[in-house]
């Protein structure tokens, strides 16, 4: 047994010592234990040379430290967290309050499940071929809001906007996305090949794309979403390091033609991260992300191929995990078909879109090293009446 | 003579005493005069409590501040520009070095010229009616990539990327869009309704959103534009703050229909600018800003009226100006119809789109109190050859 006494600190949990997620607690960077967080400031001088970084008051420092920073403290993590007595000065802390762990820079939303376009196309374009020509070929993403990106808990108050007629009043089918964000760091550049993805991805966090779908439906043509998505997107609290997930990596689904030379990749960059959606409690979908179409390194590599450069803070979600079946889809816009079937929770309460007072909850594991789980942290809302 | 003794610091002169534009140059916030900036922070104790505000090392700090201290500071500054004996420390420097005068936060571009559009519409998609449903009742819009806009002057390497084909490799259709945007500050807030804009938008600045066209073409459907534009979009190194148009402001064009009640102006909030398009030194076009279908109010009102925040340093553009004449149109894409008819320069060059080593410089300029005229700093850049 560690000094960490905490059943939810085994192998066999979500945020045992193969996960160690790091967040902001107190005003401090934290590592998380189970279900308790450790400050990192009042350990810092453990770090050596990295004691600036965990000390910091955001994630934000490491972020910007690269690659061989966050090998080197993942590490004397691990040597700290499994030793038999803690560091001196080491206290365990609620996780309850944990802030945005970093300031978002740009962020990016994605596109790449094959299902989810496909659905998306067919109830949103019935007349035209659900895929677009280009689909296949690059992962098809735009810019979304960096400023009201929030942190799980944070309730999501349900949009005014116009919808088609035109009307205006707040949203009558406000949406979830269930997606998977990567956390960006290391120098700021260009042109980030898939082989150097890496170097230039932190970890990874849970993000629900809350949509507002008369809203976007009315507005996004021809320049994409924009109000219909830019009043909240809500992150973990916690970034599960990607280094956490060298059990999980696996190759990106078989595809009919080869990509473009750009975004091959030299080692599977998949990853096998089962997502969990529950509604008020109901689990109403388990998410495959194995089944995304484009791996977040290819992602990376097509966001800056033009040149444009990568800082530390920028956030880039999956874009809708969905799967083939019914109950693997990752929004309700697919699971209601576009509002024509009702979705039955427990108890018998049924819905089509979120009404005011629900909440939805989305979670993810992986497998981790020698048979132990990763967690990624729970992305929760919910939805408060329009103001 | 007020001892600027500079004959461009004069009321007939673009960036005379009526306009006063901010920027950063040698690390420090600086006042543009005529041709030349003075730095703030020599003179930072002249500014009594906004003294922190003028000594910062960007303008975030007094973008933050807001409305009461923008108005402050710009009445101390006409105050002190037009004494006749220099403040003690002022010390007049060059402008060519200005920087990016503000963090961006987040970047929105609208497309509310609806000469623009419709062009656009047809050259994009000619079996389609030009203009969308929605365009007479919002301000279409979409978020860019903030982390690459760029001060003017910085040059702008040709992007990579997919076109039709698929073929990959650099941009064939390089093109500019001459674009005004705005600069936000003040509160962090939602819903700011045309009546508080200028509590919200600091000042103005000019925009060239590049744009790789067969990129853009390619990529854009369903999400609207992504690589096409993100590799660069450059900005004034000075911004004039709102208060110096207060002689240009004019009712945006008539309507056929009445827009809905959060986007009706209680006041005009139309500018009167006249821009200018220099390709390579030859004058290419004259837009008028007064023909744009939104204000800057209605734009802030739309991208607001979701609840979605406001910070400062965020950073609107209005979308492409282009007038109903062949000579008022603000992209190449236009004036070429698409690649379709040549754009003939000074010594008989011809263009289509940018070729490498290409300089576009935009400039403008709107009618000022008593018969002067205010300026809008240019935005000057070069194309480099794809790397």
């Amino acid at each position: 047994m560690t000094w960490v006494d905490d059943e939810a600190f085994s192998p066999d949990q979500p945020f045992g010592p193969q996960t160690l997620p790091y967040g902001v607690v107190d005003g401090q960077v934290a590592v998380r234990l189970g279900d308790r967080a450790l400050p990192l400031r009042p350990i810092a001088s453990s770090f050596g040379d990295h004691a600036d970084l965990v000390a910091a008051d955001s994630l934000n420092p490491l972020l910007a430290a690269g690659r061989q920073a966050w090998t080197d403290v993942r590490a004397r993590l691990m040597e700290l967290t499994q030793a038999s007595a803690a560091p001196k000065g080491a206290t365990l802390v609620p996780i309850d309050n944990a802030v945005l762990p970093f300031a978002v820079a740009d962020y990016v939303d994605f596109y790449s499940s094959k299902y989810h376009a496909e659905n998306a196309g067919r109830i949103f374009r019935p007349n035209d071929s659900p895929l677009l020509p280009n689909w296949t070929h690059l992962p098809v993403g735009y810019h979304g809001r960096a400023g009201t990106v929030v942190v799980s808990g944070t309730p999501v108050v349900r949009p005014h906007g116009q919808r088609k007629g035109p009307v205006f009043g707040p949203s009558q089918r406000l949406d979830i996305e269930a997606e998977v964000g990567f956390v960006c760091g290391g120098p700021v550049t260009g042109r980030v090949p898939t082989s150097a993805a890496a170097d230039h991805v932190f970890g990874v966090v849970l993000v629900n794309d809350w949509s507002a779908r008369d809203i976007q439906g009315w507005e996004y043509q021809p320049l994409g979403p924009f109000l219909g998505k830019s009043f909240a997107t809500s992150i973990s609290a916690w970034v599960t390091p990607l280094d956490a997930f060298s059990a999980a990596r696996v190759h990106t689904p078989p595809r009919t033609h080869p990509v473009q030379e750009y975004l091959v990749e030299d080692q599977p960059w998949g990853l096998d991260l089962l997502l969990r959606i529950d509604w008020n409690n109901t689990t109403v979908s388990r998410p495959r992300f194995a089944d995304m179409f484009y791996s977040f390194a290819q992602q990376l590599a097509h966001m800056t191929v033009n040149g444009a450069t990568v800082r530390p803070g920028d956030l880039f979600a999956s874009g809708t995990v969905s799967g083939p079946e019914r109950d693997q889809l990752g929004c309700f816009l697919e699971m209601s078909w576009g509002g024509r079937d009702k979705i039955t929770l427990a108890g018998g309460e049924q819905r089509t879109f979120l009404e005011d007072h629900d909440t939805v909850r989305i979670t993810a594991t992986a497998p981790g090293p020698d048979g132990s789980v990763v967690g990624l942290a729970e992305v929760v809302g919910t939805v408060l009446p329009a103001s």
